[in-house]
């Protein structure tokens, strides 16, 4: 157990089985995520409102919420602290009591994939990784590239022939070593598991080491503190691999536990998880009543972080989208195209195609009734529609 | 003049005219930009350092310093606070005592020019303009776009048929007008003043508007408060038109009138005007020692934001420069291309071409001697390196 944080070990997601935070690790003996532990109480004596009033307002802030110790420098490059913007006008047309945009593409590296890597490669430069690796179709490539640059350690990225071009071009110009693979973004995460066991790199990829939750979920605890220390209605949230969900509810428990929120307030927002049509294994395992996803064959979509067939984290969200009331909805390619556009040109974001897919899900949750008038909702932006000039170029309808 | 803010009046940068700012204004009577005018000893009364560490990170932190009248919402989209980075791999190499990179990347918009538009539109849409324009060969054109629709209004904007596809993709998601014009950015201006005369839209253009200048200042200002109330010995700034590099003087000498800066911390930075090799105005005049520019003919760089043949405000930049003893130094496109590449590498920003052109710069001024081993330096990088994949495709060396 690292000394000086609050960090007291992690537990298997599954099992409960509990396991020492002093080293390199990625999932449990079960093959199952592992989850962060905080000596929480030590949290609460140590941290007040009046501390973090005081601090740069990047995610580092919350440095008791976090893993990495308190004499490790944090290697920061400004990330989180991102604004939550209120959409009045989108708002007053869709008849909600308030309506904000939590805008993920004020981010180094332009998307929210920026705070668990920021989080995780620290934590693996801390314990030692010799060199870094993920397999990436998106975003995650290009923020670990900048996060691993910035640390001074190596990064190889495995990246599908199709990949965006802002994403392969960011990635080489932090000096990543970047291969493309002939084959899909599973080849991809084959080719990064041979050479972590060839050449001793540490395997980043979402969910299968402890610490990107970590980082993402520094998103749960910005809304809290945006707000006020009272929690939204509803949160809708562009779901791939689901780090964010896991991580922002993880955080919502943590600052209850710490005593930040009004006993009143300790509802939870329901958290409704969007994916895309071409690619929807939450939504189906939600709509099935299963507690784990099947693979979604043939996955296909223009928004890169939705294309997701089999997440190892699925019965994490699926337990969260019920214990929340929350609910799973897909939406195609088309309407978040379109509504990517309506939420740019209605708020100032730049949206990104799982931000338009978030208000194309809140459009058909506001016809069905699901989300009422009285509702105040946060719908995520995940990243910069910059990244995404092939989606935008090819999918307007 | 506005109420209930610091503002007191304009003044002609050229003759010292005073103008009253309780109206839109574009530049004085003699054709020359337009100071803003503050009650500093009002300033000085109203704000301290105390109640700024209590306000969020964005440049409205700053708000008794800027134009807006305090009981007008700001129109914010998170813009400003941007790290400030210390590149140590870096500085060790170039042995200098310490060396910051400032990340513009990290605005809404992913450019310095997010802070420019974002008072710009505020003061506009609060004096009642009724639509906006600019002409934009790069990043100007999409921070306008963004904030036009933060606040509502419609965004004019002509670029070159050549422009770079993710700003003109970044006007487009935002909702703007956007119109490609077969010509160069002169003749994009001379189509803005055509819709400006017949339609009323207000001309946005650099230095052709007071505002921008005090968006951009907060560089300043910000820089001055991450050092703690000291001023760097260096700033290596990339100058197309100059407004950044004007902003930042007026900001250090306001901060000194408000007593801000220890009596001995009251030198100025020596300013280093970086150009293109094939668009560098201001070094031949500052090689000249005139006090204005001749337009270079035949510009061209792959760097959009330092394609600016004749700036207006040329007379006030070269006047800084030399009260500061600073300089101005051109480099090659091939320079900048290969050196946003190593300042990524070396720090993970996603550099620029323009950010790359202050390493290049850098480094030519540490092997003159210009640069001494004892200075500390602080470097630009105005934007996002993902908006400018043409420059790096075709720039390689």
């Amino acid at each position: 157990m690292p000394d000086n944080s609050c960090l007291t070990h992690l537990s298997c997601w599954k099992t409960g089985k509990q396991y020492d935070a002093d080293r390199l690790i990625n999932v449990s003996d079960a093959g199952k995520p592992l989850r962060v532990e905080y000596d929480l109480r030590g949290v609460a004596e140590t941290l007040d409102r009046d501390i973090l009033a005081t601090r740069p307002r990047n995610l580092w802030a919350w440095r008791e919420l976090l893993p990495l110790p308190f004499d490790i420098e944090c290697p920061t490059l400004g990330e989180g602290g991102t604004p939550l913007l209120e959409a009045e006008r989108l708002g007053r047309e869709l008849g909600l009591r308030r309506l904000y945009v939590k805008d993920e593409a004020v981010n180094p590296t332009g998307s929210f994939k920026a705070r668990g890597m920021a989080v995780a490669v620290a934590m693996a430069k801390y314990l030692g990784a010799p060199a870094l690796a993920v397999p990436s179709a998106g975003n995650a490539g290009g923020a670990l590239a900048a996060y691993a640059a910035r640390v001074g350690l190596a990064a190889h990225i495995f990246m599908p022939q199709d990949v965006p071009a802002a994403n392969r071009l960011e990635c080489e110009l932090a000096g990543a070593h970047v291969t493309l693979v002939d084959g899909l973004i599973t080849d991809c995460a084959a080719r990064v598991r041979a050479g972590c066991a060839e050449h001793g790199w540490f395997d980043l990829s979402t969910l299968k080491e402890p610490y990107r939750v970590e980082g993402k979920k520094t998103m749960g605890l910005e809304i809290a503190r945006q707000l006020d220390w009272n929690l939204p209605d509803v949160i809708i949230y562009p779901t791939g691999g689901g780090t964010g969900l896991v991580g922002m509810h993880k955080a919502f428990a943590e600052l209850e536990a710490i005593g930040w929120l009004d006993a009143q307030q300790a509802k939870r927002p329901r958290f409704v998880a969007v994916q895309a049509e071409g690619c929807c294994p939450i939504v189906s395992a939600f709509a099935a009543g299963a507690d784990e996803a099947v693979e979604h064959e043939n996955a296909h979509t223009v928004a890169a972080g939705l294309r997701v067939p089999k997440a190892i984290g699925d019965f994490i969200m699926l337990d969260i989208l019920r214990s929340t009331n929350g609910t799973a909805i897909a939406v195609s390619d088309a309407e978040m195209i379109r509504a990517a556009r309506e939420l740019s040109a209605a708020t100032g974001v730049c949206a990104c195609p799982e931000g338009g897919a978030c208000l194309a899900a809140l459009r058909k949750l506001r016809d069905s009734g699901w989300v009422r008038d009285s509702d105040e909702v946060v719908l995520f932006n995940t990243g910069s529609g910059l990244k995404y000039a092939e989606a935008f170029a090819g999918g307007t309808t």
